[in-house]
C-alpha cells in the first residue's frame, strides 16, 4: 500500500504536521556559524527537539543546491539524521522528459532514500512515470500552489473547468499503483475544500501556512474528515522560531503550537 | 542587450548548435572508469572536441544529481571549462515560490555562473521573477517540450486556443528585460513554425533532435529566418557518437554533421 509509511506516522504521533526544512542560510542562529556545517547542525537539532510531534519533513531542494555540492551532503545527511519511521520528502518540484525524469527519480529514491518527491505535472504523463515506478515511494503533483502565481495558469478557467481540474483529473487517471498526491497550497482555502470532496482518496501535501498566510481551519478540517493522509507544512513559521542557542526549544513550542491547533480545529 | 553572448556565439561559430552534456553513466566509454572523474574526463573531451561548432552546451542537472554531491561537483567543474566565450545553459527545468525559486537563480546564475537556465512556468510569474533579476542572464521557459506527454497539458484547445499559447503571451507580457526565451521541441514542428511565425523575438532553445526523433527541416528554417537566436540542442545521437579511446573524433564528426545539415536547410 503507497502512502502507508506517512499514514504509519501520522498515526504513530497523532499529528499531521510536517516541518519543512528550508535552511535560508542568512537567517540562521549565528552561533550556529561556529560549526563546520552550520545547516546540518541547525537541521539535527529541529530534528531532535520535534521527532516526536513532527509526522513527516520537508527539505526543499533550492536552499540546498544553492550551496553546490556541498549543501548537497548536507542535504543526504541530513535525512540520513531523520528516524526511519519518520517520512521524508523530497520537495524537489523536477519535471523532465522521461530519460531524464528517470534520473531524477534515481536522484531521490535511490540516492537519498527519500519516500516522496514533488513533482511539476506540466510536461505530462511521461515525465511523472519513472517516478511511479518505485511501488514503495510516492509522488505530490503541484495542482494548486500557495504562492499568487498560481492564478496565472492553474486558475484560468477552460472548458468549463480551472485549469488545476484538468490536471487532477488526468494524475487521477494515471493513478493505479496508488502512490500520487496532490499539492494544494493553504492560501487557496476554496481549491482545497473542493478537491478533498471530489478526490477524498488522494493524499494532500498542504504548504503555506505561516509565513505564506495560509489559515488553518479548511486544512484542518480536510485532515480530520477521514479520507486519505493530509500533511500539512510549516517551514519558516517553525523553524526560525528563534535564534539563540535555545533556539530548539522555540522550535518545539511553535511545532507545538501548530499541532494543537490542527486538532482543535 | 539579454542573450548577447548566446548571439555573438552562433555568429563567431557560424553554428546554432548546442551540444547536450547529459553524461548517464550506464553509457560512458568504458575505459574512462579509470579516470577518477570519469564524466568530467567524458566531458572535457567532448568540449575540446567540439569548441569551434558548438555556440553552446546545455548541461541536464538530472544526469548530474543522480550521483549525489559528487555529481554537483563535476557539474560545476564541467562550466569551469567551457570557454568563456560560449553560451552555458542549466536545463533545471526549475520552478517554485519566489522565496525558494530566489535559491535556485542564484544556484544556476550565482553559484554556478551559467547564462542561462530552464524554468517550468506551471506556477506563474512569481517563479519566475527571480531568476529575472539577473540582467544579464537569461531564462528558456519550457512552452511546449518534445516528449509524448507534451499532449497530455501543454497541447489541449482551451478557449479557441492551446495552452501553451496561453503561457506564451504571459511570457511575453512578462519579458520587459527581454531575457525570457521559450523551450520549443524539435518533435512539434507545426507548433515551433506557428510560434515562429507569431512571435519572432523570442529566442527558441529547440530540444528533441536525433534520439527523440525531431527532424532538422523546420528547426533549421526558423533558425535562419534572420529573427531571434535560435539553438538548437543535440545530445545523446553526439556525445555517445563513439566508445573506444578515439570516441571525441566521432563525437567532432557527429557534430559537424549536424551543423552542416542545419547550414544547408
Amino acid at each position: 500500500m503507497s502512502f502507508k509509511k506517512l499514514s504509519e506516522s501520522i498515526e504513530k504521533r497523532g499529528s499531521n504536521l510536517c516541518i519543512g526544512l528550508d535552511p535560508s542560510v542568512e537567517k540562521l542562529p549565528e552561533f550556529l556559524f561556529e560549526y563546520e556545517d552550520s545547516i546540518l547542525e541547525f537541521n539535527t537539532r529541529i530534528i531532535e527537539a520535534t521527532l516526536d510531534i513532527a509526522c513527516a519533513y520537508k527539505l526543499n531542494t533550492a536552499f540546498y543546491e544553492a550551496l553546490g555540492e556541498k549543501g548537497w551532503l548536507t542535504f543526504g545527511e541530513t535525512i540520513a539524521r531523520i528516524p526511519d519511521d519518520i517520512y521524508v520528502i523530497a520537495d524537489c518540484k523536477r519535471s523532465d522528459i522521461g530519460n531524464s525524469a528517470k534520473y531524477y527519480a534515481q536522484t531521490f529514491f535511490g540516492y537519498f532514500e527519500a519516500d516522496a518527491a514533488t513533482v511539476n505535472p506540466y510536461m505530462g504523463y511521461d515525465s511523472i512515470e519513472p517516478f511511479l515506478g518505485y511501488k514503495d515511494k510516492d509522488i505530490f503533483a503541484l495542482v494548486v500552489t500557495s504562492n499568487h502565481g498560481a492564478r496565472d495558469f492553474q486558475l484560468l478557467e477552460f472548458a468549463g473547468k480551472k485549469f488545476y481540474e484538468h490536471v487532477l483529473e488526468k494524475l487521477s487517471e494515471w493513478n493505479k499503483e496508488k502512490n500520487i498526491g496532490a499539492v494544494v497550497g493553504a492560501t487557496k482555502g476554496e481549491q482545497l475544500a473542493a478537491i478533498r470532496k471530489e478526490y477524498p482518496d488522494i493524499p494532500l501535501l498542504v504548504p503555506g501556512i505561516g509565513a505564506q498566510g495560509g489559515t488553518v481551519e479548511e486544512v484542518a478540517r480536510a485532515a480530520g474528515d477521514g479520507g486519505a493522509p493530509v500533511v500539512i507544512n510549516v517551514g519558516r513559521d517553525i523553524i526560525f522560531a528563534g535564534y539563540d542557542e535555545k533556539f530548539a526549544d522555540k522550535v518545539r513550542e511553535k511545532a507545538f503550537y501548530y499541532t494543537a491547533l490542527l486538532k482543535e480545529k
